[in-house]
């Protein structure tokens, strides 16, 4: 199971002596914890009697009002009431696809895709069809053969899912000129398109393009969060979405969890009231540029026999392995060299992915994701090695790779 | 809609003109505001970086460790590994829903039922049928029979869901005599007991009953919560489950929404740390029981053609108004006189319970649920009148029923 391998490398990449290119975690330590501090505190003191208490299935109004400003940002002129905050824009995917997905109906996503999403989409028994993206982002010439094959062969498609910015785990950016092309086709096959967009304002060059729901309002659900721009831990997000289908979000949300949390949304409106959180976002760009600069030169001093994207934004690099090696079966060796990794087959819903794997840049400082990048490039020679020798996984006896034995070190 | 009917409601009942006996909200001004606030104010100043992270699935182990603690007065021990942490436990209903229920499943509920759980295991499709309860709570003899019937049509069962203590809606308690044979017959039958019980440490003369988990680890999902005992704004419950189905349950959890809040896990660790949080549970206790008290005095004096419970804890009484009443069609001129209420068919999944109420008496002050209750008893007296003259709504054409206009105050 795709889930258990992701939290067994998780359980081992959490040692301190491993050096985790695997996880999203965004690195808080620049965060103005005192500042922070003291607002929580004057809002428990002050407004503590509807901090902690139950609130709206919608969401608190004045943080509503405020995801209006961020969501400005990128184009976007919408109405508090356009807006449903969610625990995490990953209960805004559950939500979606619980509303819109029968069993069996497709969801059309980027290969490879957010591997959060597959886990939603296979949860609720979808079909997730792959179209290739490219140093651009989705391909729209793909989309329109793929979505033409489905509908010739009856299948319905619902949704297409897209992370359209600092792709995770891809690392591109779908261009200005592909945006209104997507969109004409998902419309043109009656396609509702999910934007999920949690690294938008990361652009290391300060530059924001516009989202895909700042053109088209009714086509498009939006999904956003503060927790790589803020706090993943307070877990708020945030859907925009058209009228009738905001509605059933809200009820559906209720069912789930009766109403986000009052506490984490008030203080998360108290944050952006006090704190100067544009200078923050500038903080984080500049801090992630620095460590995708020291990954990206690393990967070219140690790893010249692989390829990769080099993304503008957000906290992650492609990698494509040299021929022959796996990614998957590769692992255990890399976690026993102290380097951690998401394997690519995690971001596929079809098994493929192993030629890859995704290099996350966002929490580990550049010393250390040198130090990663160079233990990696040790595992991937010696596996070179032996592929050169014994030939590659798949020209083995299948039996004799089911022996392999991780060793006390992965216990 | 049952959902729409129940916000409408809500939306009015907000206003502050109106006494609102329909809410379920705890009354938080005795709470320690400005120890809480200073406590939040530390966890962040010492530990920001982990309480705004990601988190683990399964929840934050520190609180996982304090929850036994809690559980520990209703005679539970277990182990940390088998609790997982939730948004509230609405979420742990939905994810125990989501791994259980394959529509047209069963699911057996006391009659009335919390309206909340209703419509999870409606939103998955599941046919709930109900078992009823008396003074004493669910009746062992009428589960045995309504189990043998299900059984004999071939239908599956797959839950059986009570809120032993304090019933919402019913005030009613599950005597400890039933425990042991509720649990008997629902292991007879295969069928698991979820035992949702936010309210087990509200009882007004400080006795706690054994919990159902207490006599049986292996047949019980227990659910708890901090919402009614500190904090609903945080979003925090639980589930103590069975090594199987705990780790489904995180699978599920994960798929929904990544982790709970480390910051609000971690603010209610730092709670029951540095608060003496079972003297706030005495405290609330004798605050609910001057409510109770207010309440059912004020039935006695308005209302004395009507029938209600007497809870011993918790925050709602179940009032059978008089014969030929509507407590639905009754709903907007209730409001129009500034009382609000929840009708009984809210907490039934089969349409009935149109001849009750639900009052709560949690959250307003004594003397406004004695006003409360004064308005009630006008429009139940206006309301007699009227079926004196004209009979009961069911004699009515039923064409007639359908203009009822709540008229602008109601807009």
């Amino acid at each position: 199971m795709r889930a258990s391998e992701i939290r067994a490398l998780f359980a081992v990449a959490n040692r301190p002596e491993v050096v985790s290119l695997a996880g999203g975690m965004p690195f808080l330590d620049g965060l103005p914890l005192e500042t922070i501090s003291e607002t929580m505190a004057r809002l428990i003191a002050t407004k503590g009697t509807s901090a902690l208490q139950y609130g709206s299935g919608q969401g608190h109004e004045e943080l509503r009002e405020r995801i209006l400003d961020v969501v400005r940002l990128e184009g976007i002129e919408c109405h508090p009431d356009d807006v449903v905050v969610t625990t995490g824009s990953q209960q805004a995917l559950d939500l979606v696809t619980r509303i819109f997905i029968d069993p069996g109906d497709v969801v059309v996503a980027e290969a490879p895709s957010y591997v959060g999403a597959l886990g939603v989409f296979r949860s609720y028994q979808a079909e997730v069809v792959h179209v290739p993206l490219d140093e651009h982002g989705l391909v729209p010439e793909a989309l329109e053969t793929t979505l033409a094959d489905l509908a010739r062969t009856g299948r319905r498609v619902k949704l297409l899912y897209t992370v359209p910015n600092f792709h995770n785990p891809a690392g591109v950016t779908l261009s200005a000129e592909r945006r209104p092309r997507v969109l004409e086709i998902a419309r043109r096959y009656g396609v509702l398109v999910i934007e999920d967009n949690p690294y938008g304002l990361l652009g290391f060059d300060g530059q924001t393009l516009p989202a895909l729901r700042s053109l088209d309002d009714d086509g498009v659900l939006y999904l956003g969060s503060f927790s790589k721009t803020f706090a993943p831990g307070l877990r708020v997000g945030w859907v925009i979405a058209p009228h009738a289908v905001r509605e059933k979000l809200v009820l559906a949300s209720e069912s789930a969890i009766l109403c986000p949390s009052n506490a984490s949304q008030m203080a998360i409106s108290s944050y952006l009231d006090t704190c100067d959180w544009k200078a923050q976002i500038k903080q984080f760009r500049e801090l992630y540029r620095e460590r995708r600069d020291a990954m990206i030169g690393a990967l070219a001093e140690h790893l010249p026999a692989a390829s990769w994207t080099v993304p503008d934004g957000g906290f992650y690099t492609w990698v494509r392995l040299p021929p022959g090696l796996d990614a998957r079966s590769m692992l255990p060796r890399a976690v026993t060299a102290r380097v951690a990794y998401v394997p690519g087959t995690a971001f596929y819903a079809d098994g493929t992915g192993s030629d890859h794997v995704r290099l996350s840049f966002c929490y580990p400082t550049p010393d250390r994701i040198r130090e990663g990048v160079r233990r990696l490039s040790g595992v991937v020679n010696s596996e070179r090695e032996l592929v050169e020798i014994f030939g590659t996984d798949s020209e083995l006896d299948p039996d004799l790779t089911d022996v392999e034995n991780p060793g006390p070190d992965l216990a």
